[in-house]
C-alpha cells in the first residue's frame, strides 16, 4: 500500500480461509476498509460457492459478489509443502479469519492455542453457526438454522402466515458484522499490547443478539412477541398499505403527523373518529385504520400518494423492488453501486462500501474476484 | 478502567449524542467492548424511547435493552452552559457518535469541519437515514422506510402475499454495526496518524450492502430476486416444513443428504422419483417437495423429526419462538442472557455480546441503564 492510503486497514494483511458467505463478508468489510485479503483456497474447486449460481461467462456471480478485491492462492492444508506456504503466510499475517465447523482447524494443528503460541500477534477470527464453545458449538448450521433457532424467523411474516424468512441471508450478514467489529477492536487493543486475540462470534448468538427489545420485552414481561406484518407493534398508521399500483409505507407515528395525515388523504373526519382519536385508539383497531387508509390509498397510484405525503413531511416510502432500489438517484450519489469490468462476467455490478469515511474517496475500480489460485505465484514470490 | 483491563476498547471515551435504535445499538456495541459511553441527553425527556412502552416500574423497557452500561448527563446543547459542557466532554473524548438528521449538529455549530478543527483527534460518527451527502440525506427516515425502499422488504414474505417487514429493525441494526465496524477501524488508524476522521454510515446504504448477491444477481443478469417464504431459492428441500405441532427447518443442500432424508422419512421411493432425482429436479419441483414431505412431516411432533434428523447429521431446526429461542442451553452456555438487577425494573434482561474474545470474560454483572442526568454530577466534576 502506498505509505499515504487514508483507509483505516491499509496495510493489514488478513489471510483468508473463509467459504460460502458469513467469513467472506467479513473480510470484504475489512477489504472495503483498505485489509488485503490473500484467500487460501483449497485445490482446484476453492471455495464452495465458486459452483453455486447464477453464472456468467462461466464464473459464479454468487462468489464474485462477496470475493472482488481479494487474492487467491491454492493451498492443501493437508499436505506438508500446502502446510509450510500457510505458515509463511501467516509470518507475515495479522488476522486470519475462518468459517469452518468448530473443530476443523484445530484438527489441522491450527487451534487457537498453537496459532497463539508460534504467532503471538495474530489474531484470529471464527465465525460459526453456534460458537467454539457449548453443547452444540459442533453441529452444522446454515442461515436458515439460525433464523429458525434464533425465533427471528418466528417474527417475520404476517400472523395469519407462517413463519417467513427474512429474505437476505442476516444469520450469516450478522455473524459477519459482529465478527468485523471485534477484529477491528482487537486490531486497535493490539497497537497497545502486541497480542493477538480469538474473535467468536455465532451465527446464533448474533440473532439472539439483534433481537434487541424484543428479548428484553419477553424476558421481562413475559409477552411473546409476535409477527405483524409490514405493522409496528404498537403505533398506528405505520405501516404499508396498498395503493393502485403498488404499496407504500407510511409513518405517522404522533397526533400530529396523523391529523396531517388524514388531511393529506382527504378524511379529515378520520381525526375525531372514536376509533382513532389517542394513538392507543389507533393501535387497537389497527385493522379498521388499514381498511379504512386504503379505501384512499387504492384510488391512486403509489407515486401520486408519495408526492403528496413528501411535500407534507410525512416519512414515507415505497415498497421497492430491488430493481426500484438500485436506481433511487441517492444509491447512485452515495456510491453503493460499483462496475467492476471483469474479462469473464462483462461487467459486474456489486455493492460499494457503507462504510463512508471523510477523506476517503471510494476507489476507482477495484480488482475482479479471482480465479482459484490466480494470485499464487506472486504470493509465493512475495514469500522467499 | 484498571491499566490491565482485557477489553479492546478500554480506556476509549465516547461521547453520545445518540437516541432511538441505530445510535444506542452502535454505542452499546462498543460500550460491550469496554468503551465508556456518556449519553448527553436533552433535559427532562432524554431519549425520545424513554416515552416508548412496555414499562416496568415506570421505565422504559425499549429504552432499558439499548443503553445498559451507560453513563447520563442532562445536556441543553442549545444554553451556553450546556454548550460549555458539551465541549469539555469533547475535550477528554475519543469519538462522539450522533444519530440526528444530517444537518442538525452542524446547525448548533458542532458540524465534521468545526468538529476537526477544534478537536482534530476527535473521531466522529453519523448514523443517519440516508447518508450526510446526496439529494435525500435530509430526508426523515424510520427502520420501515429503510426496509422498504432497499428492497428488504420486497424479498421477505411469501410470493402469494404481501411483502413482509423483517421482524427485528434490521435497518437500524445494519447501519449501527456498520458504523460500529467503521468507528473502530477509525480508533485503529488513529494510533497511526493521530487524526480523527468522520464516519458516516446511512441505513439504506447499509441494507443496499446487504442485499449482497441479491444485487449482484439482478444488475448482471437482469433476474428479480423474489421472496420465497422460508424456501432457498436454488436447493430443495431447503426450507421449513409443518411437522404435527409446528414447524422445523430441514437444509438437505445436495443428494448425499437428499438420499439419507429420504430414508429417515421412511420415503426411500423419493429418491428415484422423477420430480426429485437431481437437483434440478427438486428445485423445479419444490412446490411438489414440500406437498411430499409435509404428508409425511405432519404425523409426528417437531421433537421426534428433530432426533431423528439429528441422529441422521442432516442440518435442520426448529422453528423457534423467543420465548423457545432462549431456553437453549446453547444460548446460556454462550452467556448471552445477562440479567442486570434494576431498582426499577427488578431484573432487567438483555442480550449478551455476541463478540466473544479470549482472555475477556464476561462481566459479573451491569449498570443498569441511567436515569436521565442520572451521572451529571460525578461527570462534572471530572470535569473541573
Amino acid at each position: 500500500m502506498p505509505e499515504n492510503d487514508p483507509r483505516p486497514l491499509a496495510g493489514v494483511t488478513i489471510v483468508d480461509l473463509t467459504r460460502v458467505l458469513a467469513g467472506p463478508y467479513c473480510t470484504l468489510v475489512l477489504s472495503n476498509l483498505g485489509a488485503r485479503v490473500i484467500k487460501v483456497e483449497r485445490p482446484v474447486r476453492g471455495d464452495d460457492v465458486r459452483d453455486v449460481g447464477p453464472f456468467r461467462g462461466g464464473f459464479s456471480l454468487y462468489f464474485a459478489a462477496l470475493n472482488y478485491d481479494k487474492e487467491s492462492i491454492e493451498v492443501d492444508l493437508k499436505s506438508e509443502a500446502g502446510r509450510s506456504v500457510f505458515e509463511r503466510l501467516l509470518d507475515r499475517a495479522d488476522v486470519l479469519v475462518e468459517n469452518f465447523r468448530p473443530g476443523t482447524l484445530e484438527k489441522l494443528g491450527y487451534g487457537w492455542e498453537a496459532l497463539h503460541a508460534r504467532w503471538p500477534r495474530l489474531i484470529y477470527g471464527a465465525a460459526s453457526g453456534f460458537g467454539h464453545t457449548g453443547p452444540m458449538s459442533r453441529r452444522p448450521a446454515y442461515d436458515l438454522v439460525a433464523q429458525a433457532m434464533s425465533g427471528m424467523m418466528s417474527l417475520t411474516g404476517y400472523p395469519d402466515q407462517p413463519p417467513a424468512r427474512v429474505g437476505v441471508s442476516i444469520g450469516d450478514m450478522a455473524a459477519a458484522l459482529f465478527l468485523s467489529v471485534g477484529l477491528c477492536a482487537a486490531l486497535y487493543k493490539r497497537r497497545e499490547t502486541g497480542q493477538g486475540v480469538m474473535v467468536d462470534v455465532a451465527m446464533l448468538d448474533a440473532q439472539i443478539a439483534i433481537l434487541e427489545n424484543a428479548l428484553t420485552r419477553h424476558l421481562v414481561t413475559g409477552d411473546l412477541p409476535q409477527r405483524t406484518g409490514t405493522r409496528h407493534p404498537n403505533i398506528s398508521p405505520f405501516q404499508a398499505f396498498e395503493t393502485s399500483d403498488g404499496r407504500l409505507v407510511v409513518c405517522a407515528g404522533h397526533d400530529e403527523l396523523y391529523h396531517v395525515f388524514c388531511d393529506k388523504i382527504g378524511r379529515p373526519e378520520m381525526k375525531s373518529d372514536p376509533r382513532f382519536v389517542t394513538a392507543d385508539d389507533r393501535r387497537v383497531n389497527v385493522a379498521a385504520m388499514q381498511e379504512e387508509v386504503e379505501s384512499v390509498l387504492r384510488t391512486r397510484p403509489t407515486a401520486h400518494w408519495l408526492e403528496v405525503f413528501e411535500a407534507a413531511g410525512t416519512p414515507c416510502a415505497p415498497v421497492n423492488t430491488v430493481a426500484d432500489a438500485v436506481r433511487l438517484p441517492q444509491v447512485e450519489a452515495r456510491e453503493m453501486l460499483r462496475a467492476i469490468p471483469d474479462p469473464r462476467i462483462g461487467t459486474l455490478w456489486v455493492a460499494g462500501n457503507p462504510i463512508k469515511i471523510s477523506g476517503v474517496a471510494e476507489p476507482a475500480t477495484h480488482r475482479p474476484p479471482p480465479d482459484v489460485g490466480a494470485d499464487g505465484a506472486r504470493i509465493l514470490a512475495e514469500l522467499d
